[in-house]
């Protein structure tokens, strides 16, 4: 067992304006702040991004989610919406403050068909476990590690070594769907069952593997001269997340309706295709690598 | 057989602009006019609402599908973009002018598990037998009559007496779904064709019955004294648009896990159940009789 001391947990929701699993979970949170109470540590919730939630945009002026790098943080020139936001709860949340949290849990939702999807603050020990620990009471949860994950990614989540984002799919933006609400208030409720077992010294049994899929890099529409789309993903792959995707297999279908295929040399594993809110950063999937780890135990 | 001379037929994409299925519709038939040709009458295209494309949002002041009202168009107080572009589009299509467009076919998604879905323009008998023939050829096309079909509706589709609005889902807002895409394109090149063998005086076999889904009401969520959600759709509803609901049977969840039963008195077929864009309309489904319809025959 690695042992971690957990003081303060912080539940965000709302850091996408219009991915309302999150946000209708902190309200509801908000109002029964019963329902996140454990005996070992303090748990605080946030919507991260007000303004967006009340305009039921992503964003105002930048994607908050890319706010959080370090440099950008300590950059006094930014000061746009989301990057005013991104220092006041970087500065709230920071675990090395007597308040801040020692660990976070981010909700989102995506317009791919990810199921329920964990994207961890780091590959620290501890939140590994954590990982096997929620894979297995929950066989079909899927690990996915960023590109760069830790400390250096923009992200929310980055602010803490511990914690992670919870992505759950399909769903359009703006939309609330019963099950998959649910579905993520378990997750949330079992991360916090298992941290307060770990900080009572009880830890909770955790298996010796953790399937992941490691990000590994991301493909674009194909586009004009200009930058305009000129295919869709493919049907064969629309909704394909976490399956295999082989050499020669159709990647797009353009609009005069030719098929372009995956030129890769390897299988690899896609996700996140056909996330609405990648179009403008230029990625219509991002393609990962499934990997066994062999855990550390006691 | 009834009659009518079409000399001019308006397809319409990105009057919602984060609807992307008619807005890269239009964008491609502007690319390869010769795909809409029919030899008996000319087909315009018009991208509707530009800047809402442009910034991947509904609408930038106002839905501009609820703009076309006669009193609204004839009002010189309404000034928001939508408004002035509602009088360009309704001077442009207007079909008493001799540029005119004596039938429209707006393309749009939805959110909802609607599939493919035409809401026709008016009930003219012209109009039935054109979904009649749809309905044919495309089993799966189902037909809704909105509440306030016709002349007097504030859709832009109303601008003219033929024609319809072609809604295809589901799909989340600001995504392109290939197979959608195509069913959508071979639903406007059946129209054309319909159009083009009755102007031409060798009029298509039309069946005699058509299922329609009339509109006759709507519900919205379920909400506090301050206007905000208290449930969601339920999970038994999600994605059950045409399928019959029955008094007693589950309508929504509440965020603390209650059933809501639907309490009407006779059974009803929803639609647009969870449409993203309707939630700030208070319109959380759709409800609709099926009905069966003789039309007239020649």
């Amino acid at each position: 067992m690695i042992s971690q001391v957990i003081r303060r947990v912080a539940v965000v929701g709302g850091t996408h304006g219009n991915e309302l699993t999150g946000v209708y979970l902190i309200k509801k949170f908000q109002q029964f702040p019963d329902l996140l109470k454990r005996s070992s540590f303090e748990v605080v919730t946030l919507l991260a991004n007000p303004q967006a939630v009340k305009s039921n945009r992503r964003y105002v002026d930048r994607d908050l989610n890319r706010c959080f790098a370090e440099e950008d943080l300590s950059n006094p020139d930014l000061m746009g919406y989301e990057n005013r936001r991104a220092k006041e709860i970087s500065a709230q949340l920071c675990p090395k403050d007597e308040h801040g949290a020692d660990a976070i849990v981010d909700l989102h939702s995506t317009t791919a068909n990810m199921g329920l999807t964990i994207l961890p603050s780091s590959k620290h020990p501890f939140n590994l476990q954590l990982l096997a620990y929620l894979s297995e009471i929950e066989p079909s949860l899927r690990v996915c590690l960023g590109e760069h994950s830790g400390q250096d990614a923009p992200m929310l989540r980055s602010l803490s070594a511990f914690g992670c984002t919870i992505e759950v799919g399909p769903i359009a933006q703006g939309v609330i769907n019963a099950r998959q609400l649910q579905q993520t208030e378990m997750l949330v409720h079992a991360i916090l069952d298992y941290l307060d077992a770990q900080n009572r010294g009880k830890p909770l049994p955790t298996p010796s593997h953790l399937t992941v899929y490691q990000a590994i890099g991301s493909v674009d529409y194909p586009r004009n001269s200009v930058g305009e789309l000129q295919a869709a993903i493919h049907p064969q792959l629309q909704f394909k997340d976490y399956e295999p995707l082989h050499p020669g297999e159709p990647m797009f279908l353009t609009f005069t309706g030719e098929s372009l295929l995956y030129q890769g040399e390897s299988t690899v594993f896609p996700v996140f295709i056909n996330e609405a809110a990648y179009y403008e950063k230029h990625i219509a999937m991002v393609l990962t690598q499934k990997q066994q780890l062999q855990l550390e135990t006691a």
